[in-house]
């Protein structure tokens, strides 16, 4: 989804693919087929490009540090990536930075989690630091008997309280080299499954004094750790105030409203802040944006559902990726915008769920789209 | 600039250019050079596609028809598209319609020439039937003396009477071969030595019935000539009414704002309507919107100035095609759009110069933009 912005940027795009079927290979002329585990397969692909950036974190932070130490520009660079690929680390740091976590330990044997279990009761999480992804490396413990075969696979272990939260939110932040930043608005979103499903924007309801002190704290952190690119930080919303849950440091899946629903795009936005150019605005284009993502279910042909919802709802906006399905696979998402919240969360609901096969109603009863064409007056589309 | 549209889509894009450094080879992976007035090149890139469009409507008519005849999916088809190639046809066909010609005749000879200016007077339009564009093909007749060079090169010109209008205006309409149609907004644009410089989105003070008579001439157009894709109608706009001047169909220049300012893009809308998709909303998202061409001037280097751009107007749309800067070629546009026109019109044109390197103030006191945000209050960004 880089591709399209810099295409409108005047920028030309490599990719190194994992394989020469790889979504990116249908939308980028320059294609490179390697893995990126090889630092050889790295270093080569380095060299035939201005700047390195990635849309996943799984690269090697050794490789990416030998690659920023031979004077390529790796952005973000190895030393705020670590963050996003070591949950352990982060932990630490955010402790460091004085900003909420929940409570958490690092487990290297079955006492320090009867330790941390004293200390915030069963059931608590534990992760694996590396490597998690769209709930995998995630458990919940209600027995400590569930904690010993990690332990023999992996030499530490994070343990986190099962936070009580009234809901969850995502902020993201474009940061350049210069040092520019750009927060969009605070969204509400919704995991399913431990798989985020829909994001709300901006979160409704949230207070003005908490939107700026999560505003704050992903300032602080993308400031102390160097980010360039666009990173994202998901949170766990409480009464009090909010504790944050994790980071990811490019463009993210809580960030999709803004290609239909900002004035800049994250995927605008990661391209100018690692070439370090001047950001565009964050600010969002419409009272309220819903993504909802579309789950593979049971239906392998997503286009024949398709055509219902573009017929159905001429200003709904789908976004698919030329994934194969597998049920659960993010295929791709849905956005909508418009005045309504009720009707623009109906209306990106029935459309991922129909394009994914769920079964629901063909014709929906949602109030008709509104729009913002006049100040004063809603429009009907 | 379909390919973004397509990635969004999910559709495969191949193209056929006539040189391997051509624009639209940095943005689609499957590139074929070759000639496309070659029909054997034709022919086989027409064998690997499931439907072929245009981006100009250069491709021998003779060649399209073959094509089509011999099965394969050619959108606009050959009997839709020759009369945006052929403006003699086209000028016939609008009388056939009962829609508003300026005064036109077939010359053939200075005998015909002198019969025109005897009718208008002079000076008098004289245009090479086919293959004109951006102002080339396109003589204004003070002497007849002027007629015969022409004639000696072409068997027939046209000759239109040189109309007084107040301004000139544009209009698009998506078609798909089902037959569902949507017209976007009527623009108003601006053409600098018979290049097109602005457009702005919807015309301002356009009365609502002649809004709704140009709607009704161009769906007509569309329905009469079995048009598949986006086709754009650009009119003079007279005291009493419209007078047609051309049609593109294909998107188009005055159809530019829609990427930043339409629910649908012409881009996407093309693309929707060549594979026969539903077709998606042409609402305007904005108060006004305005596009403004980058022409080019005598510097060679846009990105320098860009980045100013970017830094002084962060809500700014600007849009470089990767082609190299030669004086008065079309290089980029940009895009602004907001609640306060004149300061629309200001960014948006202050942009557009400043990056073509024409000596303009770098900061120029133009209202701050004003967005959409919210419903009753408007933000400064």
């Amino acid at each position: 989804m880089l591709a399209p912005a810099a295409e409108a940027l005047g920028v030309r795009f490599s990719v190194l693919a994992e394989t020469a079927d790889a979504p990116a290979t249908q939308v980028i002329s320059e294609v490179t087929v390697g893995d990126y585990t090889d630092f050889a397969t790295l270093k080569a692909f380095a060299e035939t490009v201005d700047v390195v950036t990635f849309d996943h974190e799984h690269v090697p932070p050794e490789h990416l540090q030998a690659l920023a130490e031979a004077g390529h520009a790796i952005r973000p660079g190895p030393q705020a990536l670590i963050f996003a690929q070591d949950k352990i680390l982060m932990r630490a740091k955010m402790d460091d930075l004085g900003l909420p976590n929940p409570a958490w330990a690092t487990i290297t044997s079955v006492a320090d989690a009867e330790a941390f279990a004293e200390r915030v009761g069963l059931p608590f999480i534990l992760k694996t630091p590396r490597g998690g992804y769209d709930g995998k490396g995630v458990r919940v413990i209600e027995d400590l008997a569930e904690v010993s075969d990690w332990l023999e696979e992996m030499p530490q272990l994070l343990a986190e309280e099962k936070v009580d939260f009234t809901r969850e939110l995502a902020v993201m932040v474009g940061r350049s080299p210069m040092g520019q930043t750009a927060v969009w608005p605070v969204v509400e979103t919704w995991q399913q499954n431990g798989v985020c499903k829909e994001a709300i924007a901006p979160a409704p309801g949230l207070p003005a004094d908490k939107a700026t002190a999560i505003t704050e704290a992903i300032l602080k952190v993308a400031g102390a750790l160097d980010v360039t690119g666009v990173m994202a930080m998901e949170m766990f919303e409480t009464p009090e105030g909010f504790l944050i849950n994790e980071f990811a440091m490019r463009p993210h899946n809580t960030g999709h409203w803004t290609q239909d629903g900002a004035v800049t795009s994250q995927f605008e936005q990661h391209l100018r802040a690692v070439l370090d150019l001047p950001l565009g605005s964050p600010a969002a284009r419409e009272e309220v944006s819903v993504m909802v993502n579309v789950l593979g279910a049971d239906h392998e042909d997503l286009y024949q559902p398709y055509f219902h919802v573009m017929a159905h709802d001429p200003a709904i906006k789908v976004h698919l990726y030329g994934k194969s399905v597998r049920p659960g696979r993010k295929v791709g998402h849905v956005n909508a915008y418009g005045y309504d919240r009720d009707s623009v969360l109906a209306r990106a609901r029935h459309a991922a769920d129909f394009i994914a096969g769920v079964d629901v109603d063909p014709y929906p009863d949602i109030p008709a789209p509104t729009h913002l064409a006049a100040d004063d007056e809603k429009e009907t589309l």
